[in-house]
């Protein structure tokens, strides 16, 4: 194997796959990433078994030549120091030679490095996924749907399936869904290209999401979702994304989401949530991040948290339309706030059906993002 | 005490003092900032006894009412909580009122906060010092010279005098002196404006100095520096900062610093800087940092690490000049690399007197900093 590749390229691939590195790794050759070259430019692949990210770097680019192939072939080089490496190399172009037993030797102005590379035919295969059924998201809706619902999966490993994201498709309509029990968020799009998928249970764990929203890009661009038995493929240009999907069934959540409310409310989001801010900050000073909200019915909605040996902190706000009973209700304002952040409205509806049932907050203008948060039960 | 104070203001000094609070104190007190209250303005005070930050707010600021004062007082607020939720209230000024008990009730907007204060009789009194004795730095300079000095400072509690900065001054010229005992760093100044103070056993711990330079502005502003027998007090406009003197004497590194060398060599910072973090990327690996630096007389220099398990990285720089024997040593990557990061010259000059005696870095075009690492001893 012998090839000249530019820095840039190569440096951009590299951060892209080495976000499915564990350092935690029992599996040796998974501590490196692959490099297959062959005429038409070279892939990079990088596993820790539960995500795979492969990336193609293609000889030619807008019409410059980006991977100089002498010499088709694939190594294995240690991820750690290679990631590194490559990124601070002095010349704009890399050249990479693998000789026998996988000895690798890069070259890049004056620096010179070799490498003790590993047996490519010991890395696993990545499963061949069958792709006639494929569903188009753009890259910027996929970002921000999973910004609105990873927060709230559950960070308690002993219910792993709560751990992730359920992904349900149906009728066209891609929705998303996370709840730790004590939360939940959900969010719904029409997509226009789907074909005739449908599935309900398939569930991302929390932590394969926040990789691939690192890579996802926030243009519009469409990114294809494959979906398998046991794994789905997010396919952008020349990046593949796998990630397995959670074993288990994930819980019918359908059934919490209150259908009317005894008090509603439309409210100013940022008024509310930096006066939810402060109360929080009283709050979680003694861990328990409780916050008490009371409305007499007049619009006027107070916001409390007090602690025995620090004070109390009260907080007005006025919302712009009340309907229903007078309120007291006790909740925790981490979750609040969580749900409060990635609603991107600038008024929103919060609906109460009592001081011991589910709160649910939506944008005033849509009812596609809906996040609930269970109230506490409190002795006054 | 009873006064209205603008949030800014108020803010900028809290942060400021805030540096002082340690959030491991054994007294209770001093997890609290005071707060004095007179006609003339407002005077923040915190401290962990170790170092004191004082921070005073005149009733007016460019003929602007910064602080409106209704009745003096003193109180001592929960640091913590304090911090946080000043920089958080909802509009540009803030309402702080005294009463019985010290109950402390803030008010801004529609927020209203009430503290449960402490007696401020409690707190400490902060250090008198002489101040007859005056030395003046820019700022800017002094935070360099703290900067260029405080990482080669010991990270090892069992020798105290060696976890701080020496600072010397005699004969107008101030000397920053720290040491590991693996590495020094030493910086020089002439200073206009002295007296005739001379001291040579002032050692401050890096700790407190890395405070400092968080509060120092980065402006040609002078600080005033008044040190007495156990405290020295830097002192900014309305900010007093007190820092405790190490006890112990500080070991005579004079006799440490070559006067000549065997071999010498000038060379671009940035070019050998960038080659030696390359080695350093692969040395570290095994945490041992070593390096290998070889040159055959010719100018050219080479730069290597190697791991049995991983590879071997070599680089070549070019010196600008070079005198003297053939060079083959070894030595921490790392300590290089901290040394020329704070070396602001585009060329440097390092002297070598033999394999095992200590190399010295400096800029090429002066001798007031200096950077001088023991070599490792390697069995080839």
């Amino acid at each position: 194997m012998k090839l000249t590749v530019t820095k840039q390229e190569l440096n951009e691939s590299i951060q892209h796959v080495s976000k499915a590195i564990s350092s935690r790794t029992t599996i040796p050759i998974l501590s490196g990433i692959k490099m297959d070259v062959s005429h038409q430019g070279m892939t990079l692949t990088a596993s820790d078994t539960d995500i795979s990210i492969q990336s193609f770097i293609a000889t030619e680019k807008d019409g410059k030549t980006i991977v100089e192939v002498h010499q088709p072939g694939s190594v294995v080089l240690p991820a750690k120091f290679f990631v590194e490496i490559i990124k601070k190399l002095p010349a704009d172009e890399v050249e990479i030679e693998v000789s026998e037993q996988f000895h690798t030797l890069i070259r890049s102005g004056k620096s010179e490095i070799n490498m003790n590379g590993l047996d490519p035919e010991e890395y696993p295969l990545l499963p061949k996924l069958e792709e006639n059924q494929i569903l188009s998201v753009p890259s910027d809706l996929l970002k921000s749907m999973i910004r609105q619902t990873i927060f709230s999966v559950s960070q308690n490993e002993s219910t792993p399936i709560l751990t992730g994201v359920q992904w349900q498709l149906s009728k066209g309509k891609l929705k998303l869904v996370s709840t730790d029990r004590h939360r939940l968020a959900s969010r719904e799009v029409e997509i226009e290209k789907h074909g005739d998928l449908e599935f309900k249970n398939v569930v991302i764990s929390g932590k394969n999401l926040n990789e691939l929203n690192k890579i996802l890009p926030d243009q519009n661009v469409m990114i294809d979702m494959v979906v398998a038995e046991s794994q789905v493929l997010f396919k952008l240009n020349h990046l593949l994304f796998y990630t397995r999907i959670l074993d288990g069934v994930y819980p019918d959540t359908s059934k919490i989401i209150p259908s009317g409310f005894k008090t509603e409310m439309v409210i100013h989001t940022k008024s509310f949530m930096n006066a939810v801010d402060r109360a929080y900050l009283l709050s979680r000073e003694e861990k328990t991040n409780i916050v008490k909200l009371m409305a007499q019915g007049n619009g006027v909605v107070e916001i409390s948290s007090s602690l025995t040996e620090l004070g109390k902190i009260t907080e007005e706000v006025e919302a712009i339309s009340y309907q229903g009973e007078p309120l007291k209700i006790s909740f925790n304002s981490k979750y609040m706030l969580d749900a409060l952040k990635v609603t991107d409205s600038e008024k929103i509806h919060i609906g109460f059906t009592g001081a011991m049932s589910p709160i649910v907050i939506q944008p005033e203008d849509h009812v596609q993002l809906l996040h609930l948060i269970l109230p506490y039960r409190t002795t006054n």
